[in-house]
């Protein structure tokens, strides 16, 4: 019985909300239960050093955490100086996540980045982060296809991911913070809408994990990815904010 | 005529929700019209340095802007590694305006953390959020009071906050973010709840400015906190959250 | 009375040095009191990225303070890696106020940079800054107009400013390092010379202040800068060192 | 065929060397073929904050690259002012992967750092780190049973790591820097002597990869580990250096 | 014939300022023709880490250069963020040269702290730097005897500094800026009261020089250090300030 | 006696290996004893910003030392944020050292940077780097010159470095860790192959020295400097690696 009440397989509440914010070429607050991020994708008429004069675009995310999202209030990364690892590691992935399903030539000279600022955390920020960053991501699309800014769409799929573990010796699907905390294990999939896999990340926490245990997570986690696909879908089936 | 239509003496609707967000002693999102901060206050059982031991606590305050709570995308603080001249002069004024209505030794040996996080941004987001972490700091005192962590309230007054401009040649109250632009005078005052000032910062933007000019600007800038003043109270009207 | 003998309404001696040392355009020791600030105006021919190609010159300023003007060494801000929020926030507070008087047209595609070093502290050390970066400032333009650079003074206003205050209940004139540890309420007025201001900055460190109050110290700080507007003015008056 | 003319399951020639700098407690050559990673394992007699005074000990590590390790140079990062996200994740993953199987209460009060610094870059660093600095970490305890400052081992376990990868469509075993360039998906697999997994972390660099491939995958893995985790264990039949 | 007119072996006129700000334990301007610099003493009842409960004191140095103190404005370090290399080097050789005059268990539980700031910059800052140190440090001492907090001097001798170079194939003492820029080679030379050597410090600028040039270069800094000894005792003698 | 056995002229065993590691241009370990730094020189066909479009190169040093390579950890620049000044002064040193026997012009606009990087230490590291540095640039500018991107060599000499010091009251060559921490006196000197100082920087540790000591310790480093230059041409007079 897990804490919530959840089944194994069972997501927490989950709701998207497009244009939270107005500012943003595209502006999701996306809820895992009680984890809430604000994602939003700012377009920029420019890209790295390392792209210029290439043609390419680029896609890059930023992540934060409000100092009091979580329990005990957390040091402002901006006040000590600098991006801890953990905050390096997430947007990292976050960005690599969303390039998977992006074709970078197709984007022409500009860049997307997707700031993830987790507003109250609960567990599982660093995939409600992902799922939320692609309906930004896709918002911020149609709007240069909409000012003809592109002529066609580099999405060249959909993008969402969860978090599976094994708690108390049983696999779980989208841990909240509680079981988290209590996690033997803690994977975090990426999937795409063919089912295919763009980032596995598994750690043992307390023992290691046989390969029998990895597969059942890798279940869940199919399973709970398809669901989100579809919210996702459905979220962005009204029209643009 | 001011570009929203509204009086010169008119302040933007202002909305107060308080319980934001679950983890904050108190957690606050005020609304001045399209600005939106997120004001939560955190109490922590250890002061700075150079108060321990003294049975003395402390009050301070944090202030951020999520990278799209603006119009063109403003680079992240924490990646940058520094936090910038104009949030460190916000989070201080921000600090000082709610020291001013706390007495801290009634408090004792611990600190309240005011964070200040614009999520959207539309002119007066200090303003905003001195008026909104009042708010704030008065719940968590109150639950400070609930759990008898403490026995009498270290409030000693209230406090809010508004800015007063000069544009187009007039006197106006609770600027947005176009007058603001075009603002030839820019004055954020702080006061309490019997019309004293706590802080009165003016600044000449395109010209120096009479005697006669900052009485004007002084006389919207106390109508509109007696509304602000008012505005609170009727929030911590209803039960905590 | 105050712990100086002086009268309310009374500056402290002031001395303004010009050709304090030989490299920079313009370069002033000025001393209100036991107060000393090295002020030097250095011209570059470049200015920042947003300026570049418009035309426009600008003109800032950089504060620091030596680790040993103050009665207790201060940690020197080259060594802790970065300047403290009261540096970021004096050092605006000086360009802006320069900035009122300077046309960054008339001045072309150049920078000056006033660079404030307090020497000696011993209360008021902004204003004096402000004060004697305007005469820095001045020789430096003088130099551009005789070195043949500019035809035209870009300066269209002279600056001075002064501290005041609430001690021991009764409003003060250009505060010391005693009284401004005891005062209950510390304002900095800076005007240009047809008495307009330029920048109003007032807090309450004891109790909030009252509007009479206010008007009081405005009154006095009229009078201040009157004065140091006057000496300004005598000390221009000699050949350029 | 790869580029090196291994077969897809075999690994590239390994050497490890004990004893390779005087100082350090345990201190290792590994060598993956032309990857070359010193590993040295330093014992120190205290905790950081969060453990001290409760009597459990701690086991971490740090990454660095020479600044010539690499084809290119790239630049210091003690030089830059801060480690980059890529060395912080890589340390922070070879950390996790030792506590996976040192018991650290029977550790003591005390800090096993293992510091990992690739001296020649050719792919697979992270999984030369994490099999060295076991290594280096044997000798380390070995030495403090030695020394008697421990009566009993708090190892637990063994473990080790390799990359795996689908390059050209086909899965291949420790992929060299042409081939990591060149792969379509890159994982990295840290196992234990049970053949249970520590760590899974799969990144499509190409395009996703399904479940299949993860599968194969996964396979190589097992297979390539179970013979450097042999590798390990000759090395350390030898007597210590 | 040097630009000054000076004799090869002729010092720049040298003046020794006592008491030059008020508030340090030792305040000192040293001028070297033009260079002007600060060195003020401080005294603090604490020590560095690795000291304390030693029962000896420290010694320390910090410079600094006032950024218009050159020809060219140089940036301010505490702006950027970070004291450069040439800083480092400087005040670790101030540092050092007056602990190689004083008996630091002798000196108790306390730091010194000589901070060398540079107002006006002509060559030879760092040799002034130490040869007016030295004098604040005296005075520092006298107070600490005068008060009682030290019964017997931890002064155990004297210590000075010049600079010298070859110029034009011909050696020089005392280099100005002019020199000192055309130097085909540049030492600075610390001694103490008995002809010996505390630091030497020679580089080739231009070419290498030969061992006949390193014994005239010292020649001639001995015959300085002479004169500097000299001029520190003429200063000290009259009363503290 | 020395605490090595060797006598008081005599150098460690000194080892030098070209083509330490296969990237870079130049790639040297140079051990001095137990000494051990890897010296590798890097091209680039870029300038810093003051010398782009000078037609002029540069040569620059970085030196690091890896943090288990002295008895006791030291850590990680890289993780403190800066590099110390001890390796700021010691790179420093590297880079002008070598600069002195390289025609910059000659070089064309492209840099040559040394990284000099210590595995293991025993004292002397600055001086086994500049030794081994100047081979790693020799093989550098054989490779310019054998791929034809040079006509002529802008070496225009050789340079190699030793300790001196005064140890128990003696003068010894070449100190390792154990004569270093007792010396009173340490002397670091740059010559080239004509005898000529390049640099000379002697310190009193304990006691000031004398100008005989001064002498003696000179008369060491030049027996010392001229085998290390033989060793150097013994080391490129083999093929290039």
């Amino acid at each position: 019985m897990r804490p919530s009440g959840r089944a194994a397989d069972e997501l927490r509440p989950v709701r998207i909300t497009r244009g939270y914010t107005k500012h943003a070429e595209g502006s999701v607050l996306i809820e895992f239960g009680d984890t809430r991020v604000l994602c939003t994708a700012s377009v920029e008429d420019r890209v790295p050093g390392f792209l210029r004069g290439t043609g390419s675009g680029w896609v890059t995310a930023e992540y934060g955490m409000l100092p009091r999202a979580t329990g005990e209030r957390t040091a402002r990364e901006a006040a000590r100086g600098r991006q801890g690892g953990r905050t390096l590691e997430i947007q990292r992935l976050i960005g690599r996540s969303l390039r998977a399903v992006v074709d970078l030539d197709a984007l022409g000279e500009r860049t997307i980045t997707l700031d993830c600022d987790v507003l109250q955390a609960d567990g599982g920020t660093r995939t409600a982060s992902i799922t939320g960053a692609y309906v930004a991501l896709a918002d911020a699309v149609a709007r240069l296809l909409e000012t003809g800014q592109l002529e066609a769409s580099p999405l060249r799929g959909q993008v969402a991911s969860v978090s599976v573990g094994i708690v108390g010796g049983a696999p779980v699907l989208d841990l909240d913070y509680a079981e988290d905390s209590a996690a033997e294990t803690d994977m975090n999939v990426v999937m795409d809408e063919q089912g295919r896999f763009v980032e596995v990340q598994g750690t043992a926490e307390g023992h290691p994990f046989s390969r029998a245990e990895l597969d059942a997570m890798l279940d869940l986690a199919a399973r709970g990815i398809d669901r989100l696909l579809a919210l996702q879908r459905e979220a962005l089936a009204g029209p643009r904010p």
